[in-house]
């Protein structure tokens, strides 16, 4: 393991992406939002993914130069065409505009096409959050689950994700996919050649597996059955159908050929609207001390809500900086050769 | 079982409604609304549950002549105080009120707050579809589930609502509740003296339980753990905290004392800011041929879209009439009586 600043994390991406050929300021939101993720501890979506944005903006797959532009828009909504450039910096755009529109009219909702992988939901909603607001998002992504009563990959992992703001502390946020776990434990399991629970996964045939090797053959489970099914073609249906973006078996995952066509759809709304940020505040305090002082079933000392984990894991590495692998950082020491940049600059 | 047709369900609630005070008008709305689970096969939310309505409007726990207005209101929002009122009136004209600010704005979100039971959340949400709109909405309910790591009654089983609109067929409809199964499972089995799976609930203690007496005196599980347990939370905040209604355990059962004081919040907007309306219907088509079309996994004969069970119900019980219990139906002509109305004007 190897430890790096949060700070040399982001400019590691932002030089990385200038490499090849992003505008110094979309450099520098994708960084910003891509080391969001490593901040906060979700690293299957941080710098982890560098090599594979790096690798696609190189070949084509990704748009380097994108002409990210607004094709419509009306008093509360805009439709943003991301033109396949990084989803890091459409989503952003997006998100800003939904708050610019909740700002003057209450609430706003923006869709975005031709999009990309955005990393982790949070970073979009919290800006909403951070003035006042709740916001939503989802995303559509490349498909790993079937309907219920198929066999066949047609729906991705879709985020599900809400932010909320709370007095003087981090809001609280969900931010979930809707499979019982991601494709990364079924990994793991194999990896040390172990066995997974029954409903994690079901193999190519659509029965129930134990074998992660046959589960990642097939497709992955989602939470509730009908219910997870139900809620990630829902979330299919908003970031892509409605959006104009690519939808179910036409996303190609990321190390995959094509391009992803991905897309988002985000709300952001006042509060002041339905009551003063103040009482609404005082409100949701009561409301979180009803759940997290409450009594702990056994083997449990806390009770979390949702965006704790992360805030904590944040906390702690503005300060102490994050862990990479021995084989991310080689990965990361080929990628920044190949883009002619020094390596010790950002004390790798 | 007896059979009795939809019109005489409706007929039979707005007269029972109206016996106990409701002014007309909102005896219709009710009727309409609550009759609505029954047409659609939602059976625990329907006529099924008018006994104990009609025993709460005559002690005064719902309030009969409830003064329901709207306290508050922007361009894109409003918020009702539903005064204690039946539930299917107040969500009715939450859900109006969405759709209107949505034709003048392109989006609306209402909330209400003294609200009660509305039945079928998908009542709601499809009344915004019928416009050519995206519904949404959430309500909170009396606890029966604890977050993650606690063993107390905090989160209600509020449900999550969406609904979009298909160029000449019914909507999807997603309407789910957030435990794995209902109460009323755990209940079945108890009555037939059989175990449930691990995973439905867990005793007063917290601990795992096949005994459903032991997990009805405890607490429903989520569906996907920590997943469901946020998205319960969320619900809680958007309809309880946000509204300015009741939220957690604040929340009395229909079977217990006290105004149950719950919430809604409703979003509406239009697709044709986002899109032309034929060119959404036409990528739905698409989308959801992809997915009904696909293989089907072994043992089953069918995907189905969320809504089409109770789609193809409704079409049904519209021409064959709906089943009721002989209990239930002794419980109504029982209520019937009270009430001094004729029983076989509804065809019991
Ligand atoms: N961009 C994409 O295409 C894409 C696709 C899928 C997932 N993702 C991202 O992946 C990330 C992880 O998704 P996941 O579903 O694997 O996450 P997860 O299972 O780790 O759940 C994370 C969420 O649950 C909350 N949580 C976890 N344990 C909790 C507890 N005990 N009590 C209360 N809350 C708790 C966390 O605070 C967080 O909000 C998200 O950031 C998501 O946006 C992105
Ligand atoms: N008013 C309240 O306080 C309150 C509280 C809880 C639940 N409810 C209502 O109870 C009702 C039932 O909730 P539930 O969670 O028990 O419902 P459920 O488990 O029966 O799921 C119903 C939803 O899932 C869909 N569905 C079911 N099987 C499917 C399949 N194989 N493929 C695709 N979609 C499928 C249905 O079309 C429907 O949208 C809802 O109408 C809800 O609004 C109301």
């Amino acid at each position: 393991m190897h430890n790096i600043n949060l700070e040399n994390v982001e400019l590691l991406i932002t030089d990385s992406l200038q490499a090849v050929g992003l505008k110094e300021e979309e450099a520098k939101i994708c960084a910003k939002n891509i080391a969001f993720a490593d901040q906060q501890g979700t690293d299957t979506h941080g710098i982890m993914r560098l090599p594979i944005y790096i690798e696609r903006l190189k070949n084509g797959l990704f748009n380097s130069k994108p002409n990210t532009q607004w094709v419509r828009e009306n008093e509360t909504s805009a439709v943003l065409d991301g033109d396949n450039g990084m989803g890091h910096y459409s989503a952003q755009l997006a998100m800003e505009k939904a708050i610019k529109k909740a700002e003057e009219k209450g609430i706003g909702i923006t869709t975005l096409y031709n999009g990309n992988h955005i990393g982790a939901g949070a970073c979009y909603t919290k800006m909403a959050a951070e003035k006042g607001m709740i916001g939503f998002l989802t995303t559509n992504a490349g498909p790993l689950m079937a309907p219920t009563g198929g066999t066949e990959r047609l729906l991705g992992n879709n985020p599900i994700c809400y932010a909320v703001p709370r007095r003087e502390k981090d809001p609280i946020v969900l931010d979930i996919a809707n499979s019982i776990v991601a494709g990364g434990k079924l990994q793991l399991a194999s990896s040390k050649s172990e066995e997974i629970p029954l409903g994690w996964a079901l193999d190519k045939e659509g029965k129930p597996t134990t074998d992660p090797d046959r589960g990642l053959e097939g497709v992955l489970l989602p939470i509730g059955g009908h219910k997870g099914y139900g809620l990630t073609l829902m979330m299919d249906i908003l970031a892509g159908v409605l959006s104009g973006a690519s939808y179910s078996k036409n996303i190609p995952h990321l190390d995959e050929e094509g391009k992803t066509g991905v897309g988002c759809t985000m709300i952001a709304f006042k509060i002041e609207n339905f009551m003063e940020l103040e009482h609404f505040y005082d409100r949701l305090d009561d409301f979180t001390s009803l759940i997290v002082d409450s009594k702990k079933a056994p083997g449990f000392e806390r009770i979390l809500l949702p965006g704790e984990i992360e805030s904590e894991t944040k906390d702690k590495r503005l300060q102490e900086g994050t862990q990479i692998s021995d084989s991310l950082r080689q990965e990361l020491v080929t990628m920044l050769d190949d883009l002619q940049l020094q390596t010790d600059k950002y004390g790798l």
